[in-house]
């Protein structure tokens, strides 16, 4: 198949990704990435635990936090930080990975509001949702 | 020094902070533990930074959030989860380790919202707020 | 047309609406309620703007804070209050009324977690969003 | 007594305060202003109650919306809005006016990261702590 024009985008937001020293240490993959939304995605394992088991809301919100960032930057380009941003996680969350969706709600000159959604993938596949964010995405400088 | 009251309550925090597996992963260690507030350090290194070279978000968020359900802890009982919370980023943070410093505002029988303030500590032992934090502890089940 | 079983359901949220002296103040209108979400509106007039003459943001985040009590509401039952809530102001808000639509994301037993998005309607009857929410509601008690 | 240097300062946000149509309509003052925090009271009455007979949020998370717009201005300059805050409920509000006390955490070049707590003050005069409120303000423009 040909690549499409957007391959190269997704192909540029991994280059960021993987210069994040610690998405690379949590393993985090972006598996999609456009104006229409971002995905980027976790693997949970023993050490993304809590003590009750579930994924620890740390690595949720990690995964939260990168998906707005880069849903910021798809719509502002790649120099973004995430000002803020507010989690309410939903529902225990155990599986095998976490899949961070996010898009920009509105996007200005310098600043985005964007929505994510972080759902848990169980052994068979199925996901449920565990957390929902809502956040500031601006420029740098 | 004799041992006073609440050092078994320290040592109990520990154990918690102990049994997360995430939190082991981290490095992160509980300095304070009482009614009055909590503290967590996380220590920085290469593998917990950003691009830029800034600590990654999700470190610090990480940190809040675990800081917030403690500080819930300490007045709800130990079994307690983050409901929510809100975090907003005031300063790039550059230093050798995160200090999240949190405290209940109020609690109910069941929930108890409670205030975070995360410093980075410089290599001159500075210390300089990078983040502020705002949510929702309670009890499980 | 004959009634429909949920007619009673947006007439009993009218009458609890109603009884809100606060909403009957600011004119306030439940125009749906259901599963599906909650729809309120806030008639704009010269007393609503703040000193830049758009819509005090005071007045977004109370169509808001109530349209998410009442998102809440139709999934947990009539006896709900908001916990907590986050809002993005994305647009100054210029026309004749806002709507703030709202639904639950996701029930337990007590607390629900909800969605609201505010749009303002200009002259000609054109919707534009101007703010998004995000917050807690429970159950009273 | 001689007038300090501040008194013509809190003139000047009680002219802004006058200025917005809805702050005029809902009775507020404001009746401190400076670098170390901002004070805008807003009169309770039958109209402000919601159906519990306790204060409706919607005025409670007015009165915290604007006060944190004060407390962001005082820092950055008159012309600003507030770009998106979070607040926590943690009482209901009976009684006879709400004070909205805020400060800046942080100001950097165009936006400062502000708290707000909201009391409500009893027949006896007592103040309770109603609500907890954190945002960010920004320059207009």
């Amino acid at each position: 198949m040909a690549a499409g024009p957007m391959d190269g985008v997704l192909a540029l937001a991994r280059q960021v990704l993987a210069a994040q020293p610690f998405s690379a240490h949590m393993g985090a993959r972006v598996t999609a990435f456009s104006l229409e939304g971002t995905e980027i995605r976790v693997p949970l394992g023993d050490h993304t635990r809590q003590q009750h088991g579930t994924t620890h809301g740390g690595v949720i919100c990690y995964a939260a936090d990168n998906a707005l960032t880069f849903a910021g930057g798809a719509v502002l380009g790649p120099d973004v930080v995430t000002a803020e941003f507010k989690i309410n996680y939903v529902r225990p969350a155990i599986g095998s990975e976490l899949i961070a969706r996010a898009g920009a709600i509105h996007a200005g000159k310098s600043q985005a509001v964007c929505r994510c959604d972080v759902f848990v993938v169980a052994a068979d596949g199925a996901e449920s949702l565990c957390a929902t964010a809502l956040g500031t995405i601006r420029k740098r400088g």
